[in-house]
């Protein structure tokens, strides 16, 4: 009988203990969901209405909405209404649409500040991924927080690291975004 | 004696098992509160200086700031200053006050971006509540991200579903927000 | 025998007990980090091309862009790349760079609609913090919320208090900011 007992309180002092681990902050570094999509943004430049999927709606003195302005375009704000594809073809199927804004906003290099949101509508993906962040444009990667999700994404938190994959004089950008969701729901 | 180790032995399992399911993540899917605010927008349009409570401030070529442009509204981004009240009356007493911006992002067809708080000043409320996200508005109902708070709202995060109320040609439009906060502090 | 068991008794319940309470929500309403920054705000007005750090790039009809507008600013979106520094000494070495919008959106007070990044880069502090917040100005002590991080702020959120230290004409604005981080990673 002491034996049976000692074995109760060996499976006690294990429930205890395990579950007071478990207790801890269960956040970690390790993704719990990620995704790789590219958009790909066409400046609208006076004469491309119907390829066109973004549009200068501020310019600094002296510049028009149709072209970006010098000084590294600061002054210029875009909205952007941009096809997301699962590959960097321009011509895939877009599983959904980069909306938002994108800014541009120092005077002696390239930067941005963007507020945009992904919004899917595939078999494969259905929601919204919210994102806002400076972005340093030259720098090959650079990080911006995802701070929230509806849909699929439900209440999501997450990284996303962005990177241009191609870019054609000053109308044609391919962005390639790696989305690391760390809180999942 | 032994009966009454058993029991204690029994407390003790019901003890452990129970802290270990409470050592879960405690995130449910059911909102810890939950709130129903309309807000109302009358956009400046030249003549209407008295009511208005939002002016347009970007517009694509050919089109001024007190209308609303052609091709689906399309580079304006407006700015508000909205009263919010409890019901979908626009005369009944303001508890706060919808401020920031909404742009309109699209050429084929109706959609905004919307950054904005409610910033909430009353006995009932008080504390201010930030939102970002894309807004299909032809959807009857549509989610964006609630990303921060203060005051009352304190670190809070949630959904708002967005469904426009009531509008009047292109210069009213009386929205109701359901907000739901899943983590609450 | 009898006794050493009811130490073991007592051990088990103590331990059940104290990962029940540990399995709460941790989340606690003091900060766990941080920070006391500086920015410094100088609004390009056509003559201070060298300083501005700041360009309105929305008026309202009847205004340029090298002016704040009359009607409490509104209709005045301004891009910022402000100074960020440690101490309130516009001349102190910068640690890093305010970017983002700010936005008049009240006709009878002036408010505005902030959604900005600190993008930090020194050996102290590496990554950027992401606000965004309504800021009724004329309060001395507002909150916005900080939504997200990356870097040395990965995952982070918060609230940013935010002070005007100091502003001389309509052209410099000096603003304290003290970061407190609620949620850490």
């Amino acid at each position: 009988m002491k034996s049976k007992n000692h074995l109760l309180f060996l499976f006690l002092v294990f429930l205890s203990l395990s579950s007071a681990f478990l207790s801890k902050k269960t956040k970690h570094h390790k993704p719990c969901k990620t995704l790789v999509l590219y958009f790909h943004d066409i400046i609208y430049n006076g004469k491309n209405t119907a390829n066109a999927t973004s549009a200068i709606v501020t310019a600094p003195p002296g510049y028009n909405l149709t072209i970006l302005a010098g000084n590294f375009h600061l002054g210029n704000i875009a909205v952007l209404d941009d096809p997301i594809t699962l590959d960097n073809n321009l011509h895939s199927k877009p599983v959904g649409q980069a909306q938002g804004l994108h800014m541009y906003d120092t005077k002696n290099t390239f930067t941005a500040w963007l507020g945009f949101s992904f919004v899917l509508n595939t078999t494969e993906y259905k929601g919204s991924i919210n994102f806002i962040g400076a972005d340093p444009i030259l720098v090959e990667e650079r990080d911006i927080s995802v701070v929230g999700g509806t849909g699929e994404f439900f209440m999501h938190r997450g990284i996303a690291t962005i990177m241009t994959d191609t870019f054609e004089g000053e109308v044609y950008f391919w962005l390639r975004v790696d989305i690391k969701f760390y809180e999942c729901w």
